[in-house]
C-alpha cells in the first residue's frame, strides 16, 4: 500500500466519521471543535454538515485557502496544549462534537500530543458528544466507536463520551 | 460538495489513472516523468506502480516526507517552465508516462500553466506514451481518453500520444 493509498483512506475514514456524527448528534446541545484547521478542507466540510452549530477552530495559524477562513471570534490561535485548556478556561459550552487532525509526520510526537490533550478534550465534550481523532486516544471515560460503513479499524479513531 | 469531497475524488481519480497506466504501458519503453512532488505520497505511489522504470522528479524544491525523497540525479528542481525544456534539451529519453499535478489555489495562473508546458510535454512524450494532469491540457496531437472505471469526467485530465 502506498503513501497515497494510506493518504486516500484516511481521508474516507475521517469524512465517514463526520458524516456519520452529523446523522446522530442532533439531541446533543453544544458547538464543533475542529483542532487542526490546515488548508480548510474538513472545516469546510464541517460547515456544511453542521450548518447551525458554531465551529470553533484551533491551530497555531490560520493558513487555510481564501474560501475557508473561519470567523475570527472562533479562531484560537496557538499550541494546542495552551489553547485547549484556555477555550476551558474561558467558560465556553461543552462540546457536541471534536473532530481533532492532529498528527504530524512524527508519529512518536503526535502520539504524545494526543496523549497529552485526551483529558481535556473530555473535558469538553458533551455527555453524548463524539470525538473523531487521527491519533488514538487511551482515556477512561471514552467509549471507542467502530468507524462508520466498512472502513477498516486503525484509519482513524472514533468514540463518544458516554451519557 | 464540500471541499475534502472534491479533494478525494481527485485523488482517486489521480490514482486511478496512474494505474491504468500501469496495466497499458509495458510495450512502451521509457521513464516516467512525475511534475510536482509536494510531500511525495504519488511518487510513492509510483515507484511501487512503476518499480522498473527511472522516475523523474520535477519541482522548485524537494520538500517530500523523508521516506520519499527522490535520487538526486533524477531531481530537476526550478521553474517547469525552465526545467522541462532542459529536459529536452539534456537529450533524456522520452517518457512514456507523465504525471503532472501542477495546479496551485490560482485557478487562472494553473490554467495558463498547463497551457505554456503543454507542446513540451507533448514533445518529450513517446508515442504510444501517457499523461495524466490535474489541469486540462488543450493541444492537437493529443489524444484525450476517458477516465478510468466510473470516475466522473473532469476531475482529472488523461491523454496519450498517438503512435
Amino acid at each position: 500500500m502506498s503513501r497515497l493509498d494510506v493518504f486516500i483512506r484516511r481521508m474516507q475514514a475521517q469524512r465517514a466519521c463526520i458524516d456519520a456524527v452529523a446523522e446522530k448528534i442532533s439531541g446533543v446541545a453544544g458547538p464543533v471543535l475542529e483542532l487542526g484547521l490546515g488548508n480548510g478542507r474538513t472545516y469546510d466540510h464541517l460547515r456544511i454538515r453542521f450548518p447551525e452549530r458554531e465551529i470553533f477552530v484551533f491551530d497555531r495559524e490560520v493558513a487555510a485557502h481564501p474560501d475557508c477562513i473561519p470567523p475570527q471570534r472562533l479562531c484560537r490561535l496557538g499550541d494546542f496544549r495552551a489553547t485547549v485548556p484556555a477555550y476551558l478556561a474561558e467558560g465556553q459550552p461543552s462540546a457536541a462534537f471534536i473532530h481533532a487532525d492532529i498528527g504530524s509526520s512524527n508519529k512518536e510526537a503526535s502520539l504524545r500530543l494526543a496523549e497529552d490533550l485526551a483529558p481535556d478534550l473530555l473535558s469538553i465534550l458533551a455527555p453524548g458528544g463524539y470525538l473523531a481523532c487521527d491519533q488514538p486516544i487511551v482515556l477512561d471515560g471514552l467509549e471507542q466507536l467502530a468507524l462508520p460503513a466498512d472502513l477498516d479499524e486503525g484509519r482513524y479513531h472514533f468514540y463518544r463520551c458516554p451519557h
